[in-house]
């Protein structure tokens, strides 16, 4: 049985070392949730990735060559050996199954269910969340936006404090004995939680345990790729 | 190679027959995705579940008894053997990779990569799209849930306008040859649009797929157990 899982494991790591691998990402953003994802694999086993940043700021997602790569506009993208395939879950996932060397999510089915619990919901309600804070004018007009962003910002504080909670007592990972993706976007709400003006001092548990995830090094040689930093408040 | 993996799946299966599984569900909300999975499990190999339903309508979530089995208090909950699994993605994933034979999900990766993506793009993005229509009032100010509303439901009219073209030319499912857990939430989401004064009969290829869809025996079988029908749309 054992046998037989190593070598259904050694089989993918042969095709999976054929796979060309491209991601696009902009820094800051979810992408760097598979853009770590993607330096663990690389790490482990030595499958290698390419890159293009996609600046949103400028509007660079919306131009007609990003939008012929992937019609929605959005990063991440990650084009396997010319496909497409969008969404940072399904990304996650994908390597996840392809190179189970890199460890992207614990093997126990209880655990990785779990694991992927608590990633889904940064991915379908933190996430949003937060996209109503620093996006307000696509959610309400000019009476209504200012609001959205005042509710907004609360729910996301309870969802800060929720993650605060779930790292307490020095806990290093969201999913017990390993580094998941659920710790990345973790790491990426703790930069937002600054840029909008929280004070992370307030969540003195995440601020230890993400400061911990960064120093990584899969994960500190991403952040200096894309320029950015854990410590993003300037006090307001 | 194929023994071993058949073996694996077999252990699997043995498994799984022991397991207890309990959904807590709302019915129409977005949990009949994982009930109708469950009947799929159930269909394939005999493992039955139990069910409790929970009515979001009188606030049956928001009473201690049921946070404490979820405190989120949030639908779907899948007790296994005892334990709490929540989010539609993870307890449907779960359910894929414990009882295989239920084909949730497609086994090649490449495949499944593509159904999870659209899966988890009606989780993150369809799905909340709709609750801003539904409950404005926790997004906006009274000066500005209107707006919150009517801006949330342009966006969903655009998400419609998305599967329809992903099931033209007579498409059956969304991911290419199987039924998968996005086809369930599909059929959910032009339920919700009835609900919300859209006439579906203006996605003539989303409103004939979602027919057939419900039209499976397992589908079927789940809609009349939650009391639902796939037509809720009664002219505005």
């Amino acid at each position: 049985m054992i046998f037989s899982l190593s070598l259904y494991s050694r089989l993918q790591q042969k095709k999976g070392s054929t796979m060309n691998l491209h991601l696009y990402y902009c820094p800051g953003t979810c992408s760097f949730v598979p853009h770590v994802m993607l330096e663990l694999v690389k790490e482990s086993k030595g499958q290698d990735f390419s890159s293009t940043m996609i600046t949103l700021r400028t509007g660079e997602h919306l131009k007609p060559e990003y939008q012929a790569i992937n019609p929605r506009s959005q990063v991440p993208a990650l084009i396997v050996d010319g496909q497409l395939v969008t969404q940072v879950v399904a990304i996650t996932n994908f390597l996840n199954e392809t190179f189970p060397e890199a460890k992207i999510l614990p093997t126990d089915p209880m655990e990785k269910a779990q694991a992927l619990s608590m990633f889904v919901w940064m991915n379908n309600t933190v996430h949003p969340t937060f996209t109503r804070i620093f996006r307000s004018e696509r959610f309400g007009d000019e009476a209504g936006k200012d609001s959205v962003k005042a509710m907004a910002l609360e729910m996301f504080k309870t969802q800060l404090i929720e993650i605060d909670k779930l790292v307490a007592n020095g806990r290093k990972f969201i999913s017990g004995n390993q580094l998941s993706p659920a710790d990345i976007y973790a790491v990426t709400f703790i930069r937002w939680a600054g840029m909008a003006g929280i004070n992370p001092a307030n969540y003195p548990q995440y601020q230890r345990y993400a400061a911990a995830v960064a120093a990584l090094p899969a994960v500190a040689r991403i952040m200096t790729k894309e320029g950015i930093n854990l410590n993003t408040y300037v006090g307001n």
